[in-house]
């Protein structure tokens, strides 16, 4: 792809300053962009490569414009200005129309004629493939599944039957979408399935990270709304709803039944009980526990940060001897 | 599915108050309920929606009864009736028998003619599938493998070589069953693999969640007992044994040649060291840490509920304090 | 496998007492060995099976030689002669070299005569596979992606483009390589996808679990270096750099564009956040969370251990009033 730094100014919304034709053809990091190489600068560990980066323009705040001795972007945010040129300039994988022969393609599903079905890949009865959608090698789509259009299911995807994913929604290999939530009944010692007759809603332009697990909702549907991205190795219970743009980060998991609000941002190895609630606009850091409703937005945490293990023993060792002295004694400091 | 509400008494073992003619075709919860719908009571927040659900016969306790507007199933454990008219009454997905025609089948697999092989399944030689089998699209048996009768593996499952699976077993997508477990000696700055020779063994009535791992024993096997159930997104290390009926939430990792007892809870995103042991009928709460043997039964914890970050951050503060006061003169309150 | 003791001598460097020329076809723990069998002693438990054991060899340290009842192998780390004696002992799986005729090749993929791919397997276009090279069935190489000789894929792995893999790894089931990393950029309250363009680099001996996930960087490499071994369900965010011969135990997460040093320790479900730095060295206990850089080597710890849930409230209340009285009345023991 090559573009003219004034096409790029259009694109990213940034003011331009300098040389509005040079042409672009590639997006690199301060110190290592070369010739032809849109460099950018939001990180304040870059800034020492600004005077002497070989880009050939560089994006960056107002307020670092003045030292730049190429080319400029200016905007306010040039974070989102990078992820907007590398969206132009970021090379593309080749997509082929078509349903590659190896699929197996039942007969009684709709694929788009526009849409890319690869190899060893399932679509059950009553899949629905809509526009431009690509369909990774040996993914499956269970039966009366729908893929909204311009949606990517990268290789080895699984979505059971009943799951309805969304326009430009991305999901990653691995993710699993739609298998059975965890419920049972107690018959004395034994375990009785409730059986998971839900399904999952995807809204559009969702994020589902690889080998991330969605139930389907036991009687109705699991619900992840427009917007929403999902990292690796998350796990969302059945009949959970995520707020619109929400972020959840790798390794956490939300347990059943419980609402995540909008524009919340969930850190990562995050554990939320199941049958609570999360309202709008909120920040939980990584490894805390969520154990019951937030009702106020705001940032929450419980997370320990390392110690040398020798210091870590005396913590232990104090909270018990505190905890100890509490209950036995009243003699705490209260 | 239509059955009479006398039927759905017989099987769920409740009493039946009303009208025993009446055909049930659906189940629902209370407030969604219509015409034709059981609906069921068990959790409080329901309540309010009793006097005006729109079922035809509602599932609840004795307690409950007295203001059911409609014909009622009566018994203790309502969620337990709920289970056993959901397997009756939940819409079942088709099964065709035999092996697709794109499935790689190994000439010295054997396979009941019951048993149905998904597309693009790999079974490799000497695997055994037993009566009404069903084995998922993409899924992977491997070499000397043994799935029991009535067992279901979806789609995208791998099994490695050497694992035996028992009867009326549910393993979901993406689960790996079989991989070695992690063991290395040191060699200097060298690790060593210490090969992994033994199997996988997992009894009857077991279910395993979407993308969860279950490590293959070093020399014995690793042993999942009957009725166990576990969500996704757990680890299993190798040579562990997991009693019958416990249950293990999302996110849990147990490490290797650790002993589970019998009908323990294991919330999510535990974690539980190695080479421990358990005993029968632990609670283990969400977000624990279990680094040695428990002994004896009860409810465990050691989980962090989030608070604000203020709030917490004055929690490191103050054991920070109490840690440092008690190590360097003493003066703490014990 | 039938080899001589002698043989095994020279394999493991372990001194040989008693006859060299006895025959042995396999590898048991003291209590269940029979005859033909090596066993080995290192874990004090199996101590008491010593005397009894129907092993015809015991390989162990030279402080327990002398109670050994039948011919053994002597030397200083026994662990490490179990894994190179098990390495000549443990029973192979047979490998057909060749490409599956169900398998999916694309024409424009290099596949060395004596590697072995898998059916259904997926190579894209410019794939490299080199000698002795097994891929297994329904795995999915990338295109360009590389994988160096020796390399073992499991069934069902998914490498996704420009994922460069060296010599004698083993990747199991499930594990999914260079999916995009986790980021994105915000524009109001909608998110803009940051493009990953880099690729991933791992080193040669590596071992990455099942379902163990390894992002592509944003614009330059996740890089593993040699000898590194991942445990399952394990989550390394993009620009990732773990050192050389380093372990990570299952379901860590290492988030982005963190350093790993070399011959770092990190247990299971350990959380690390993004942008920090870990030196060479460092040990991080289980459950633990790395909240900034580790600059000195050494043993961390955050991990709470588990109480009965009584004491542990007791724990928790105590904090609590721990950091209320030092928030509001200054009256803590400091």
């Amino acid at each position: 792809m090559k573009v003219t730094l004034k096409e790029l100014a259009e694109r990213t919304g940034a003011a331009l300053r300098g040389d509005a034709d040079i042409a672009i053809t590639g997006i690199a990091t301060l110190d290592r962009a070369q010739a032809g190489d849109l460099a950018f600068l939001y990180n304040r560990r870059y800034r020492k490569f600004l005077s002497v980066t070989g880009a050939s323009a560089v994006l960056l705040a107002p307020a670092d414009a003045a030292d730049c001795p190429v080319p400029a972007l200016v905007m306010d945010n040039p974070y989102l200005g990078y992820a907007r040129a590398a969206a132009l300039l970021a090379p593309k994988l080749p997509v082929s129309p078509g349903i590659h022969p190896s699929a197996h393609v039942d007969a009684a599903a709709r694929v788009d004629a526009s849409a890319s079905i690869g190899p060893h890949a399932i679509l059950e009865a009553g899949v629905e493939i809509g526009e431009q959608v690509v369909i990774g090698g040996s993914s499956v789509i269970g039966r009366d599944s729908r893929i909204g259009d311009h949606t990517i299911v990268r290789p080895g995807a699984c979505l059971y039957h009943g799951v309805t994913v969304g326009r430009r929604c991305l999901i990653h290999s691995g993710a699993v979408i739609g298998a059975d939530g965890f419920g049972f009944a107690r018959d004395g010692t034994q375990w009785v399935k409730i059986p998971q007759v839900g399904g999952v809603h995807i809204g559009d332009d969702v994020e589902i990270g690889a080998n991330s697990t969605i139930d389907r909702g036991a009687l109705k549907d699991t619900v992840i709304e427009d917007g929403v991205k999902i990292d690796n190795l998350v796990q969302i219970g059945h009949n959970v709803r995520i707020g619109a743009q929400s972020a959840i980060a790798g390794c956490t998991g939300i347990a059943g039944s419980t609402t995540l609000g909008r524009r919340c941002l969930i850190g990562g190895a995050v554990g939320i009980a199941g049958h609570i609630e999360i309202c709008d606009d909120v920040t939980v850091l990584a490894k805390s526990g969520v154990h019951k409703s937030i009702r106020k937005p705001g940032v929450y945490s419980s997370g320990w940060p390392v110690q040398e293990a020798r210091t870590w023993h005396r913590y232990l060792a104090a909270i018990a001897r505190l905890a100890r002295g509490r209950g036995k004694t009243g003699e705490a400091s209260e």
